[in-house]
């Protein structure tokens, strides 16, 4: 498959899972419409595709692959909804339509913020025998390693951290160095969570195999992030889904600010040949994930 | 051991383990501090003692028994702040001290809320090889049913889901059904999950036990809400360490003013008597949960 086929294939894949998991409750029907509301609204999918892609390099993808992408896709939700909070980056638009806070209002936001955290642990920590293995004590490790990777990756080890450097940065000039370290805490750290927790979803533990794979991710979370700095100043509202200069007019650190616009394209073109250097070894299946890495510098929104 | 031995005991423990945690970490010095602002506020830890007294009630607590009473007070800990928040009860003092917002500020308190949840996952998966089995795959099955538990009652079928309820109806008459309903998802789900975690902590899983200390923990829960109400409207400002009438005065929903005060503490005393009796086959070391039943009742704050 090509990028473009695995991207609607994985994102068809955990929007249907998604689907399927929200449609069992008991009350709460407005807390389920703001979780759908946000859930479902025209993200890109870029961590899910990275689970399923990573577990694809190894077998087939299971029912531990889609609650992991399932899982991660619903921390994301959550730390978007939170970040656009007034006290927070106070934005009003995200994809093109009203940020959670706006459509509903805050209190709801706060709280459907909460449930989407929670709805990943539950997920996480379901009762599965579907999966690739007849041993049920296996499939429960896999589990906990899961949700250990996942907590690791969200709280206070990671994008709750980089959101925190990234508050206590605003208005104040920052090195390069901190400004790595808000980005490989807020949105890296999430995203190498999708490429372990994909492989570690269908049972791989070799540490060697799981750093090369981290390689990769570390370098397509950075790139991802440079490229969001380009894109705040080079893509028009409309094109965005959200105002233009929201992140460069609230005098928050960028990297074409830093390096300069010529500057931050060389870096994000760099850390696309690192990408492609580390992943390339896993041969044809890596397909998707290679392209995934030139699709990351050359997006415009 | 009486309440008061058991409430020191446990709270020393619970303390002591939270602290040891919270000592492992790398950058986020900003957040830890918060963190522990929030966790440490001279908090009375009931969901801990209930953790750690329905544990013992068949034998030594172990260290998911301590996991699970830490992960608890950490839920509990982050819904306080966000409940505290301008957006939801905007209140600005709790237990005596400046609320988390007040002390530091509204974004900061988001995020420590944020992490506090996350942080109780990733207690309850961490690595265990101390526990009071020989068997790693019976210790990972513990742990996959405690972050199930934890999951579900803090969740969208748990607590946000009572929070949402209550929101919704500020300003509102509602029927005592809708109260009860409100309140079981509010705080009664966190406190049925105490009792239940603390016995699933030492590989309790007959039902009908479980079903047994259900009962109890779904009336002191209910009891504990109950007395909050009547508390709200007794107690000064300086006994309670939050503002006088801050739930009456907000339009909320309480049992005095749908059932009067007397109607309430009737209610209160019946709770009592329905939890003593569901605990007490369990025999001499059920002493601390029925004199924490009198408690729930007695107290006044």
């Amino acid at each position: 498959m090509n990028l473009e086929q695995f991207s609607h294939y994985s994102r068809d894949r955990v929007d249907r899972y998604l689907n399927d998991q929200l449609t069992q409750y008991d009350a709460a029907d407005y807390l389920h419409e703001a979780m759908r509301y946000s859930l479902f609204n025209g993200g890109k999918r870029v961590r899910p595709m990275l689970v399923y892609a990573t577990a694809e390099l190894f077998s087939e993808s299971n029912r531990l692959t889609d609650a992991s992408a399932a899982a991660i896709e619903s921390i994301h939700a959550y730390s978007l909804i939170h970040d656009d909070l007034p006290a927070m980056d106070d934005d009003d638009l995200r994809r093109g339509k009203p940020t959670c806070h706006i459509q509903f209002d805050e209190a709801t936001a706060i709280l459907t913020g909460d449930a989407l955290q929670t709805f990943a642990f539950e997920l996480l920590s379901a009762s599965y025998n579907e999966i690739d293995t007849d041993n049920l004590a296996d499939c429960k490790t896999r589990q906990l390693r899961l949700i250990r990777s996942l907590s690791r990756a969200s709280g206070r080890f990671g994008m709750v951290t980089g959101q925190m450097i990234d508050l206590n940065n605003v208005d104040r000039s920052i090195t390069l160095e901190t400004l790595e370290k808000m980005h490989q805490h807020k949105t890296g750290a999430l995203i190498r969570a999708s490429v372990l927790m994909g492989a570690q979803s269908v049972g791989i533990e070799d540490q060697k195999i799981l750093s090369q794979l981290d390689k990769y991710a570390s370098a397509i979370g950075l790139a991802f992030q440079v490229q969001d700095d380009i894109i705040d100043i080079t893509s028009d509202t409309q094109t965005l889904g959200k105002n233009q200069f929201s992140d460069s007019e609230a005098n928050k650190p960028t990297y074409p600010k830093l390096l300069g616009l010529e500057g931050a394209r060389e870096k994000a073109n760099t850390l696309k040949q690192e990408a492609i250097e580390a992943i390339s070894p896993f041969g044809d299946k890596a397909a998707p994930l290679i392209q995934l890495a030139s699709y990351i510098i050359s997006r415009n929104h």
